[in-house]
């Protein structure tokens, strides 16, 4: 078959966004089961009593991982974790997955099973259990494709499209990690690929290169506001760096923001690998990605319930649509915020 | 990393069944809506009012399918069908999908949007909702993921493993007939690859091509199956071929069963085709894959109900697990049923 006749647009030109929002522009929902369809972290199904949400995630080798330097349990794990981030950004609980894998026959049973191991350890972490999958041959590498549900009280789930003018905008944990981890991890990989015989130098950067290989899901988080009885106005979680997600918010919000720069989460260990790099330390912590944080907004007065929670940090103000998304930089400038995140075309061509 | 260290177990020796009950023997279930896990077509939640069914399926090009003659409308609406044949293979009514695409950059936007015209127009027929998904680059070809969520009144959902010795085997529609559609459009493929003057010759084989290229899930036997008020004793969809889901029924049920060869729904098509090809036609039906009819069986006094069903027919009889599992040739003969299905694994090697 022709795949190249006519009119051929590449995929690079519309990006992973555009190409979603493309694909899906013709199909409406017919059930009324499907509470919410395409647009947010999980898809939200009425099951009756609550919300049922369901999300899905591919990792794909030599796109999202490099067995080089990834060990398949930390994989294992990190591809439940990206998953059940999905279900904690709608304020949910994570309860089933399902684990679909595509290998060629460079992998044993042996690897494989490793790879259980990191999916087991994180089904004990975050208590969901593995209900199904399909297994098959690939012609090349590793893909994992997993599946997660979740529950959530009606009255609970938390979307995109919902953040209000004067909320305040908060970030849990600390940006720019994972980022920096797979740097390391890169410059490492081309060290030992000139000389097999250099020992890498990670010294130091355990904690950098933990967030990129084993990053975890803030249910932690999605329980402290249960606690306290917090239903945030919008949420996300950070999958794709900051900025691209206040993106996601504040276009779906019809809503702007300011983030005031000298509020973000800085960790110590992300400020020295940054200038090691010579990257700048603000561009790591509003544009890495993968840090698997979350990212919501609450109204003034609710933000007095969890305004003492050390994990979690205002960093903004959601503003009126007019004023834009801007970045206030300790030295009282105003930039625009760009959102770049990550864009897997472009990186593949 | 060494994914070859210690002992190495080949994926050829353990064979896709194998694998996943290896892989997935230290998970038990932890959620109390976990009601049904590995080991049937779909896994079971309890979402309150009634149960959930969640299944997924991957398609491989080069393992499940093949551009060069699989129009890619055509796979679109297959991926769906196949998923969909999950959810009536537990007597449930499928609801949403998502639907994840790893892609390379051989493919343009108008070729995918060919698939989602595809995916659209099954979602159509089957009457569920595209909900979610995600969309990714692969360094080699493409990869697709469907999830599926369907549901069940309590009382209704059918498993594998509650078979009764007496019970009548049925199936519906016809078997072998995508199996040797398959083998056309291999046939005419090379034929292309010799010579691309020569015409392909596929007058008369319309109705296996089609079988083969655009499966339908049979969906309307359960909404008969509804309206006649009949529950089966145990259900699967025929995707690996008639006799490898026997032995999943029988391994799960603790039963045997005998398959009457002259029952077995021949399709005049098929019949004429195996000839041609010089398969047997009883092997077709037997062991060809991807008809995704539905295999079930009823209770001797529930079968009344559907006798007169047209698309439902009786082929075998339930036994005890001593008496194995048998075919019962026209001739009279007994053999016993060789459960060989599709072994993706040693397809690849």
């Amino acid at each position: 078959m022709d795949i190249n006749k006519d009119a051929r647009t590449e995929l690079g030109e519309v990006g992973e966004f555009g190409l979603i929002e493309r694909l899906g522009k013709n199909f409406g929902l017919k059930n009324p089961s499907s509470v919410k369809g395409i647009g947010d972290d999980a898809a939200v199904i009425d099951a009756g009593d609550k919300y049922l949400l369901l999300s899905t995630d591919f990792l794909v080798e030599g796109i999202h991982f490099d067995l080089s330097y990834v060990p398949l349990k930390h994989l294992g794990y990190k591809a439940v974790s990206v998953n059940v981030s999905d279900i904690a950004a709608m304020n949910g609980i994570p309860q089933q997955i399902t684990v679909s894998l595509a290998i060629s026959n460079r992998f044993s049973v042996e690897a494989l099973e490793e790879l259980y191991e990191g999916i087991r350890l994180a089904c004990d972490d975050y208590q969901v259990d593995l209900v199904g999958g399909d297994t098959t041959s690939s012609l090349s590498g590793l893909v994992i494709s997993v599946s997660v549900v979740g529950a959530a009280e009606k009255d609970k789930v938390v979307y995109r499209n919902t953040a209000k003018e004067g909320d305040v905008v908060c970030v849990t944990g600390d940006l720019g990690a994972a980022y920096l981890g797979l740097q390391i991890l890169e410059r490492e990989k081309q060290v030992f690929m000139a000389n097999p015989e250099m020992q890498p130098k990670m010294e130091g950067k355990e904690y950098l290169i933990q967030r990129q290989l084993r990053p975890q899901a803030r249910m932690d988080i999605i329980h402290i506001l249960r606690e306290v009885g917090l239903v945030p106005t919008s949420m996300m979680d950070i999958s794709d760096g900051l900025a691209s997600e206040l993106f996601h918010i504040c276009t779906q919000s019809n809503v702007g923001v300011t983030i005031y720069e000298d509020k973000l989460p800085k960790d110590e260990e992300v400020s020295q690998t940054a200038y090691e790099f010579k990257i700048d330390t603000t561009t790591c912590m509003l544009n890495g990605g993968e840090d698997y944080e979350l990212l919501f907004t609450v109204s003034q007065e609710e933000f007095e319930k969890i305004k003492k929670e050390p994990d979690i940090l205002p960093v903004g103000v959601i503003r009126a649509k007019e004023e834009g998304m801007t970045l206030y930089s300790k030295g009282g400038k105003i930039h625009d915020l760009q959102a770049q995140g990550w864009v897997h075309f472009k990186d593949n061509q």
